[in-house]
This record gives C-alpha cells, sequence and structure tokens, in this order.
C-alpha cells in the first residue's frame, strides 16, 4: 500500500511570480481587477478576491481600477485599449509566455504562416493568435492540419503542451513546407511534471490528478496518466469517492501548475481518511510512507 | 504476365542538364575533364570519355584543361583552387543542389548547428560540408545524431533521400531544440520517382532497379523497392539472371536518375528474352503490354 506524490507537482515558477504580483498589487492598491482568473485555478482565485482582488471578465467591468493581466497573458489590442484608457497596468504575464508571443511576432515578420499547437479555446493561445496578427492556424493535433497550407510555416506551442504532439505536428508538416521553422515553445516545468506524472502512473494502480478543470495543463496530465492507468482528474478534495480506491494498492497523485500546496494537502488527508474507513486497508495504512508527516508535504 | 516500368524512371532535370552541358563543352573544347565522373554511371561516363571528355579524381591530373564541375557539385576550397590556377570552370552543378549549398551557408550564417541527413561519403555530401565551413553534422539517419548537439539546429537533406528519413530526423530533434529550422531541400523528381517505384513494387512480383551502384538515388529506390519485395540492383542488361524471374508473374522496372534511357531499353528486351528462352513463361509473352512496342520504351 502506497499513496505517492508525483515529483514538480503543483505551482509552476510563472505561477508563483503571477500570485505574488497579485498579492503585492492588493497591498498597494484598494482596488484592483484581474482580466479573466488570474490563474487556472477556482479555489486560489477566491482566496485572491477575500484580499480584494476581483476577477472580471470583461473591459467593461474594470472601471478605472488598476489591472492585473493574468498569467496566460493578454491579447494585444486589449492591451493597447487598456493604455488608451489610462488604466494602471500589472503585467503578471508568465515570462516563457510573454518570450512565446515574441516568437509568433517574429516568426509572422519573418513571413512564416504561423501554426500554433494548442486549443483555440483558451485564454494563452487566443492572447498568442493576437501577434500574428490574427492569421495563425490552430491546431491541438497533427489531424486538424488543413489542406492547403504555406510551403514556409513557422511552429509554436502553447506552453504546457505534450511534446509528443508537437512531434507528429512536426512530422506531418516536413513533407509539406520547403521551410519548416520550430520554435519549442513548450516550458520545461510542463515537460518534467510530464514525465514525473507518466513515471508515477506507471508504478500505481490509480491516480488523482488536481487542478482546475479549465486548466490545459492539469488536463494534459490527466490525459497521459489516463493513457496508463485509470485516472480521476479532480479540483477540490471533497470530490473524491472512497470506492476509486477499493482493490487498490498503489494511489498516485499528482497537481497541475496552478494547484496551490494547500489543496494538494486537503487531498492527500481526504485519500488517508478514505483507507482509514475502509476496514480492509486500514491495516495497511502505517505502511504509507510519510503518513505521520502528511501535513509536511 | 507482365513487366512494367515505373513512371518517372531514368534521367532527371539536373543529369540531362549536366550531359548537356558536357557535350556542349566537348563541341567547344578539344580537351575537357570533369573532376569525380560527372553523374553515377559507369555506362555514360565512358561514353563522355568517347567524345573527349576525361574523368579524373584529382585536381593535380587536370593539367590546365577546362574542367567541368560533376553534376553533385564540388568542394568550396576545390573551386576556389581551380580559379586561382586560371582553369577555365563549367559548371554542371545540379541547380538543386546549388540551391542547396546556399542553403547550407545561410543556415550557418544564421548561427544555426548544420545537420545534414545524407551519405558522408557521397561527393555532393561532402561538397555541402564545405559550405558549413566544415562544422556540419553528417547523418544517414535519427539513430546517428549525436549525444551533445546545439539547442539551435539547421537541416538539410542531400537531394536523394527518402522523406521518411528526414521526418523522423526531425521528430527525433524536436524535443532537444529551441530553434529548429528545416530546409526541405529533397528534390522532388526523387521523391515523385521514390513514390512510383513503391507504387509498382506493391503491384510486383519481383523488382529490377537500373543504375549505378555508387548512385545514391537508385541504392534508395532499391531500398524502398526491398522493403515490398524481392529486388535486383543491377547496372547492365548483361547482369540479368533468369532463374530470378522463374515462377514470377509481374515483373517490375525501375531506374535511378542517372541511367540513360538506352540502358532502360536493353534491361527490358534483355528480360523480354529470357521469358522467351522459358518455356513455361513464353507462351504468356503475348499478354505482356507494350511487348511489341518494346523499343518504343
Amino acid at each position: 500500500m502506497s499513496v505517492k506524490i508525483a515529483k514538480n507537482s503543483g505551482f509552476c515558477f510563472g505561477v508563483k511570480r503571477a500570485i505574488n504580483i497579485a498579492l503585492e498589487a492588493a497591498q498597494k492598491h484598494k482596488k484592483t481587477v484581474t482580466l479573466g482568473p488570474i490563474i487556472h485555478n477556482p479555489q486560489m482565485v477566491e482566496k485572491l478576491n477575500e484580499k480584494g482582488i476581483l476577477s472580471v471578465n470583461d473591459h467593461s467591468e474594470i472601471k478605472g481600477r488598476a489591472t492585473i493581466i493574468r498569467s496566460h497573458g493578454v491579447e494585444k489590442n486589449i492591451l493597447e485599449k487598456l493604455k488608451n484608457d489610462d488604466i494602471e497596468i500589472i503585467n503578471a504575464t508568465c515570462p516563457y509566455v510573454s518570450k512565446t508571443q515574441e516568437f509568433a511576432k517574429q516568426l509572422g515578420e519573418e513571413g512564416y504562416q504561423v501554426i500554433i499547437l494548442g486549443d483555440k479555446d483558451h485564454p494563452e493561445v487566443i492572447a498568442l493568435k493576437s501577434y500574428t496578427d490574427g492569421n495563425a492556424i490552430i491546431v491541438s493535433n497533427a489531424n486538424e492540419l488543413p489542406k492547403q497550407i504555406s510551403k514556409k510555416v513557422g511552429v509554436i506551442s502553447q506552453t504546457t503542451r505534450n511534446i509528443e504532439d508537437l512531434q507528429e505536428l512536426v512530422r506531418a508538416l516536413v513533407p509539406r513546407c520547403n521551410d519548416l521553422k520550430v520554435i519549442n515553445t513548450i516550458c520545461n516545468a510542463t515537460a518534467i511534471r510530464q514525465e514525473a506524472t507518466l513515471k508515477l502512473a506507471k508504478e500505481s494502480d490509480v491516480m488523482i490528478v488536481i487542478g482546475g478543470k479549465n486548466s490545459s495543463n492539469t488536463k494534459m496530465l490527466a490525459k497521459i496518466s489516463a493513457k496508463i492507468i485509470e485516472t480521476y482528474h479532480i479540483e477540490i478534495a471533497d470530490e473524491i469517492d472512497e470506492k476509486w480506491f477499493k482493490g487498490k494498492c498503489n494511489i498516485g497523485l499528482t497537481a497541475g501548475a496552478s494547484t496551490p500546496d494547500w489543496i494538494i494537502v486537503e487531498v492527500y488527508n481526504k485519500i488517508i481518511e478514505c483507507l482509514e474507513n475502509d476496514q480492509n486497508l486500514a491495516a495497511c495504512i502505517d505502511d504509507i510512507p510519510g503518513f505521520k508527516e502528511k501535513n509536511d508535504v
């Protein structure tokens, strides 16, 4: 019996940085808004709301307040609009996302037809596309490539995508292009987290993936894990159903880049609780590594 | 019973052009040399020799004579040496090969670590490498990639390679690079010839591939065909063994880019002769499409 947490679970550099920027802004300004949720974790967004950082969805709701740009970035024209309206802008865009926006712009300027590997409805991708003056083609995998494309193609990726999907996309493009430029913008932290999740999934009988249901990187972890073993994607501990653990010996836990540590701890404790409630499993609990130090996770 | 010749067999644009350039040079100059065989077909080289176009292997053998640069191109420093020696240069380098040399130079200048997909001993690749100031890495497939490579890689290919090998190479490079630029320099004629060969191999019981034993594109055709069906790579009709056709109904014939039409016709006629000699097969010969017009091939 074991309950293991995958290495590199939880907050990444860009998310930590965005939260810190938001908290600093909340100390400085009485009223602050974020344009869209600052990270894809409703529980964290709620905590920030308690500190006076309001998440609004539309420009019209800003009403002159200092505006935090979310970790996923924002469309170029919205940023310009904020500047024109003389709104104080506090930019919490992940630096890796900003860099990807620069690459998108640069590829367009160099005459490449930009292809973005990503989810067309994700705010990071929507913002990214705006830096190609709207001409980019967005595909979530190689099968979605249109029949007609330029012979000169530049590829970038949403920072949280899977490297294998990028490899397949590029493989499909090679025979169709004369000049193909690939900027691998998949964040290293994403790749490392995915590898750690894959490794743990292979050692587990069931996997719990924690993170926002709208979080792209969390959904990707769930997808990777589900290919290997029975997997449940949850946002909070209350979603756990103890039936999931019946007859399972090795339970694996991983969390997306926008999942705060306190939620990981809550989920861990909830799993232990389920095991304690199960007469058959309770006897094994003492074997769980780190069980006694569970609150130190 | 059928004997079919693959579409797009034989001389490509670059080879035809090189032969024409050589023949024109022979009319103008009494003594002409080519530095290395002008194309990879010994029989054609022999014919040109009869017209006073001598193939020499080393700079020292030129002895002031007008020098034809072979279709595969030549190393940059050799070209410079010829210019310094005031030798008249007649450049028969295939324009697609010249273009590939330009791309190699350009990628190097843009700071890319150049990787060439090709055969390191082939004159086209040796010449190509010289345009990267000798810094290029040459691999014949993805498995040959060294452990240490730059994060900024530019890929080009010998013009006669297989597109699938290029796709595999690029696929392997995607996770290892931040900035990957792929110039697809595989000649379109090569790709079309390979496809036609593959198609015919799938419809045949035995395949005959005609072309120089040192011809890269012919070897590639033989490799593609051998994956599908029993295949023999020959240079001339005399190499044919009638045993190859015992019990075979559908005979396929293809030829590399440097194989002259007269050799294709000789091979075709030789195959028909074998079938005529075989009592069991002779009865079927009238069914061979185009048999009566065999000399019109």
